[in-house]
Formats: structure tokens, C-alpha cells, sequence
């Protein structure tokens, strides 16, 4: 942790070139919580009347920010807000410690900015366990609050990175009534990525107005098909956290009958979600498992998981092996309905199993064509019904174990 | 596969001397189904009054032999019976070919001994989805059944192996009435081990009369103490076999009421569970993990496979890590029962974790002290109630990576 690990050969070539989100500034510190000689720390201040909508982790034993941001997160929206977020120490299992951290960060930051605690939403992520050095931030505040600036947003991506490879944001702008709105996003997470949630920090920043409720229902729909269909080791972390402000500084209305805002909030959600798993621990491969055919949306997801979970099938994929017994066993291990002998999958285009069966014609150096690609697709149809699911996640390899046998000694 | 992988560290330093059950003899050939140069049929011939009892996959994909044996194994008991297992095709998910080849292979080895077809209990483990060339294995029927031996338990737990690194054995002898029963039993599976159950052949024999029901109900019992809490990578296979016979050659009968014979059997069963684990794909630690104050004793199993089955425990574990925190992060990922502030956690001897904080006192140096050795025990207490389990995994490694990425190519 803290080396710099080579950046995955998954990633996308830049970081993009986001559009500025009026109502929001950004500012970054180096801190020290872990680290040395990088930011550690970023700021966001939200202007007065942005609306806050969050999605959590569902850990049994979260972490004091996460407790503390779902405590704050339903309250009313009038007033100026601010999110504050550490890398280097989670601030999870430190009991009382933890609670006392957090309100020290946060009423910190509330005196920085001259706003209200209740409106400060903090976050940390990095080791469990370890008492946070909250004082180490709290000095930075007034630095921190005296460089805050629109067009900061890259830094603050970079800042809240722990085992991540490159950071990470994805964008979007939308004509609603002839006008433009504007969307911004970033997220931290590269292991302990499973759904409900992961190590997963995200931030998305919009400059339409929307009623606090309303995006509280846009962003949890759009989750369950983004971020809550990734995995990239099963693991859930105790500190997952999806905060989406719409300061409505644009002036422009969005209410659930814009769906054209609802889809391209999606989209920005889905490419930061795709980008976690890019840069998955040793990810040399991303993997898109799509299921039809289930006998419900809640069996196909259950199958894809299984697939998209089992150590087998990914160390296979890893290898570059069309390995498609490894699929049959983990749909029969999942617990959902299947029937062996209805059972189709798919390599790519390439018919591998056609119900229950070899597909006749199959050739392994057909499969094993598409498996030497980076983008794999499996794709299962089971024959039942209707329902269908899409999960993405990496493969197992080498890097994986040498990233997590050494991740804190 | 089919290479030779060094003998697991893990591995006991020898074979077990078994005790020879009489009513039970074994042979095994070179039949060439996938592997060159070794044993991969084995053949048992079980007297005539022999009761057996089984337990198998619970996967919706289960092989062609799992269905046929699960539909035998009812019925009455008084006739000869036999066994017939190959290693390096698993005949699974090969549809009507499967089911022609299990018929095949049982109509051949009831023709061979002259006994009758519904006796006949096969078994395959390998690869999965490939067509079984079964004339290989009949081929050979004259061949095993000439050879046929009581003392030739070792060569058959040979012929059974596929990935794994050393042969298992256990045995134990019981009196009862001041009489001695024996019990010897083998056991293959070293990945795709998970509960319910995992790519483990098992088979059992004892020279006790045992009625059939009885018989299943103690194997059953015994089975979710033992192979069900074992758990390498949480992938379960298509084929999970374990098969229970008793010969009454020894002419004493035993009932439910005799619990040294059940708590004997278990002992076998355990033994030969645990080594499975220790011949774990890549496996490096043995690792126990003890659950109590559990709500029930349901929860505590779940919070116990959550830790074992987690990659980021496993490779901590692996790395010598005492990363107590992602011991945390797995009891609030289970989806049990648990609140942070009473959960308790133990390396060895060492209370690393008391009720939601950093023990008072503990000393990393102390944790880590416990991880340098290969049997590694995790002790976790909830604080909640009763409720307690105990699981056996191994460590995550690159072996793992190693033996998986090319099992096929």
C-alpha cells in the first residue's frame, strides 16, 4: 500500500475532460493520514440549496462516517453542504474512537466553511481497524478551505485513491427544455468490490435542481444497475459510500419525467462502476456476464453472480482457457433455477453449449480466440424464462494475490 | 492436470495403515480415459447383505453418474454390490451421452461380476463437459474384476485422484459389545471444494451390519459436521460423491445407539475431510476458523464460510498478514446477525479484537507471531447469543492461480 503499483492495462488512455459543475469547488491536501508525499485529503463545498442523495454499504459493521452520513443524509437541503473524504485509514471497527473522529472532522470542516455540521458528509477509506488521525486533517482545513476552486475535480479523483492504479471520473451533459444540465462524477475502488457495495467512494456532482427525494430515488434505481452489478473479489467493504449533489445552480428542473436525465445519470454511474472494475486487483481481464432466460431478473442475477464470483471461472479467464464446464458448475452451485439439459452459453458470438450439450460444430480454438481478447463476454441463456441480469467483473490472477498477501504488513 | 505437482506441505507424512474390512475387495487398472501411465480406475466389490448409504452435490448441474447412483441408493440391500470410479473425465453436463455412458459402464461391471445392475454405484471426476470414452473403462471390466484384492484400499485412493497431491486415507476400529468393528475409508478433492459438497469422491466401508435407513442417517449427520464445513474455494462440483457401505461381514450389528460407532464414523469422516483441505489447490496454512455467540448456530456458520470463503482473508492468510480488519469486513458482508460493538476476535491464543475496538495490549508482533505457522486458528465471537460453528479452509496463493489458469489448455 502506497507503492505505485503499475497502472492496469485496463485503463482508459486519460483521464476525461469533465464538465464543470456550477455550485461545487474542490480543493485537495497532503495530510499525512497514511501516506507521504501525496494528497490525501479533498474538500468538496456545495453551494447553498444542493440537494444530497446517498447509497450505502449494507455491512453489518460499517464504518462511523458511513453511520454518520446516513444519520445526516435525509435532512432538509436549504442550506450550503460539504463533503469531506481521507484515504489512507477507513476509520472502520474503531468503536467509540471512530464516532469521535468523525465529529471532529466534520465540525471542523463545518467551522471552515461557515456552514452547518448536520451538512458535512464525511468519508475514509484504506485500513480497518487502525485509530484515524483525525488531527492530521483537521489541520488542514483552513489550507484546505482556502484553495477551493471549480475546476479541481482530477485532483480530488486522485486524492481519494488507496490501491487504485489511475483515477478515476466519467461525465455527461443533457438538453432538458432546450437547455443544458451538466454532470460530474468520480470514484475510488479497486478491491473489495462486491455489490452492496465495495470499497467504493463515489462522488457525482450535477448542476440541476432536484428535489432531495427525487434524486434519492434516481440514484438508488440507478445503482442497483451499475455499481450494485460489479464484483471483483465477492468482498463487501465496510465503508462503501455514493453521494450524488444537485446544487441546481443551472436553474433547470429535473423531475422523474426526465428520463433523459435519469439514463445519462445512469451512464455516468455505469462508466465509473466499469472503471472499478478496470482497474480490479491484477485485472488483466474485464468481464461482462449477461443471462437470459432465467426464471426470474432476481434468478439471472444470482446466476451471473455465481459465475462472476467463482474463483475457478476467473482464474480460467485468466488463463485464457474457454473453460465453459467451470460456467455449468457455477450455475448448478448457485441455488437458483436451472435445468442442465436447457442450458446455452456463449463465448463472445461463438456458441459454446447449446442446451445441455457441446454445441455441435464448436471448435475449442473458436473459444479460445475470444478468450485472448481484453474484453471478455460469457453469456448464458437458460432456457426457463424471461428473466435476465448483466454483471461486469475482472479476472483472478497472480497480481490479486501478490496485491492482498502484502496489502499491510 | 496430469503433471505432477509437488505433495502439499500440508500433506500427513504417509498413507494411513487402514484396517482390512472384510466383504470388501479392490482392483485398479490403466485405462488411459484421459491420463498416460497411471492408475485411473478403480473397482470395489462389496459382499452380498452389504447396506449403502450416500450423500451428494446439491448442484442443479449434476453429473450423469451423481443422478444415477442418487436414484439407486434406496433400494434394498440384499445383494452383492459394486463401486466403479474413473479420474480424469468427470461426465458431467454431457446430456444423453452421460446418461448412455453411465449405463454403459454399470451394465459392464454388474456383467463382470455377475451381479445386478441397479448394485452397481458409479462415480467420475475431471473434466467437465467433454464425452467419456467409456469403452476405455469397459475394456478393462475383466481385467479389475480378476484382480480383485481385500488388502488394495491404498491403490484405489490412488486411482481416484485428479489434481490432488497425495492419497487420502482414515480408518478407525470401535468396540461394541467387546467385539471390534473397523472402519477405513478414501477421499479425493483437492479444488471445487465448497459445502454441498465439492469435487470429492468419498468412500467409506465398514465390516458392521448396519440397517440401510440407519446407515444413511448417520452418514447424513455426520456429513454437515464434516465434508459440509470444508470449504477451499467455495466452487462446488457437479459430480460430489461420498457413498457409505457396510458389509456385516463382521457379523455385529450396530444401531443409532451405538455413538462411539456414529462418533467413530465421523472421526473418519473429519479426518478425511480435513484432508482434502490440506491438499487445497495451492494450499500453504491450514486454517480453523470457530464461531460462537452467534444468534443460532445457522448464523454462525454463515459468518464462518463468509470469512473462509473470503479472498481477502485468504490472502492475508497467505501472506502471514494478521489483518484482523478484513475479518470484520467479512462478518458484515455475511448477512448474519452481528453488532460491531460486541464483536470479539481471536489469532491463536491472541485477543486481537475485544468487543468493537483494538484489544488493550495487543501487539501486532503477537498476531503475526500466530500467522508464521502453517495450522492457523481464527476464533470470532459475536456476543449475541449461543449459536457457534466451526469451518476449515485454506490460504489463497499464487499455487491456486497457477494450478487453475492452465487446469485445461
Amino acid at each position: 500500500m502506497g507503492g505505485t503499483p503499475p497502472r492496469s492495462p485496463l485503463a482508459p488512455a486519460s483521464f476525461p475532460d469533465l464538465p464543470v459543475i456550477a455550485g461545487v469547488e474542490f480543493a485537495t491536501a497532503e495530510a499525512g493520514v497514511k501516506y507521504s508525499n501525496r494528497k490525501d485529503v479533498m474538500l468538496a463545498r456545495l453551494a447553498p440549496g444542493t440537494s444530497v442523495a446517498g447509497v450505502f454499504t449494507r455491512s453489518a459493521t460499517r464504518s462511523a462516517p458511513v453511520l454518520d452520513c446516513q444519520d445526516k443524509i435525509g435532512r432538509d437541503s436549504r442550506n450550503a453542504a460539504a463533503i469531506i473524504v481521507n484515504s489512507g485509514n477507513s476509520n472502520a471497527f474503531t468503536g467509540r474512537n471512530g464516532r469521535e473522529s468523525v465529529s471532529r472532522i466534520t465540525a471542523a470542516t463545518a467551522e471552515a466553511l461557515g456552514i452547518d455540521e448536520s451538512r458535512v458528509f464525511s468519508s475514509s477509506t484504506g485500513v480497518i481497524g487502525e485509530p484515524l488521525p483525525h488531527d492530521r486533517i483537521t489541520a488542514k482545513l483552513s489550507e484546505l478551505a482556502g484553495n477551493l476552486q471549480a475546476g479541481g475535480i482530477e485532483e480530488a479523483a486522485g486524492a481519494i485513491m488507496t490501491t487504485d492504479t489511475y483515477p478515476k471520473g466519467a461525465g455527461a451533459e443533457v438538453t432538458i427544455d432546450g437547455q443544458r444540465v451538466k454532470i460530474a462524477g468520480i470514484a475510488k475502488g479497486s478491491g473489495m468490490i462486491a455489490p452492496d457495495m465495495a470499497t467504493m467512494l463515489v462522488y457525482i456532482f450535477t448542476d440541476a435542481a432536484i428535489e432531495r427525494d427525487v434524486l434519492q430515488s434516481m440514484v438508488s434505481a440507478n445503482a442497483d444497475l451499475t455499481f450494485n452489478c460489479i464484483t471483483v473479489d465477492s468482498d463487501t467493504s465496510t465503508s462503501d459510500t455514493l453521494l450524488c449533489a444537485a446544487t441546481g445552480a443551472s436553474g433547470i428542473r429535473v423531475t422523474e419525467a426526465n428520463t433523459n436525465f435519469i439514463d445519462a445519470l445512469r451512464g455516468v454511474m455505469l462508466d465509473l462502476a466499469h472503471q472499478v472494475v478496470r482497474d480490479g486487483e491484477g485485472a488483466t481481464k474485464f468481464v461482462q456476464i449477461h443471462v437470459t432466460g432465467a426464471q426470474s431478473d432476481a434468478d439471472a442475477r444470482t446466476h451471473a453472480l455465481s459465475i462472476a464470483n467463482s474463483p475457478l471461472v476467473k482464474t480460467a479467464i485468466a488463463g485464457e482457457d474457454p473453460n465453459w464446464g467451470r460456467i455449468v458448475m457455477a450455475i448448478g452451485k448457485s441455488g437458483a433455477a436451472a435445468d442442465r439439459d436447457l442450458l446455452s452459453i456463449w463465448f463472445g458470438d461463438v456458441l459454446v453449449a447449446d442446451r445441455g450439450w457441446r454445441a455441435e460444430g464448436y471448435r475449442e480454438e473458436d473459444g479460445a480466440a475470444h478468450m485472448t481478447g481484453t474484453d471478455i463476454d460469457i453469456r448464458v441463456d437458460l432456457g426457463l424464462g424471461g428473466g435476465t441480469a448483466t454483471v461486469w467483473t475482472c479476472d483472478l490472477t497472480h497480481g490479486y494475490i501478490s496485491i492482498n498477501a502484502d496489502y499491510r504488513s
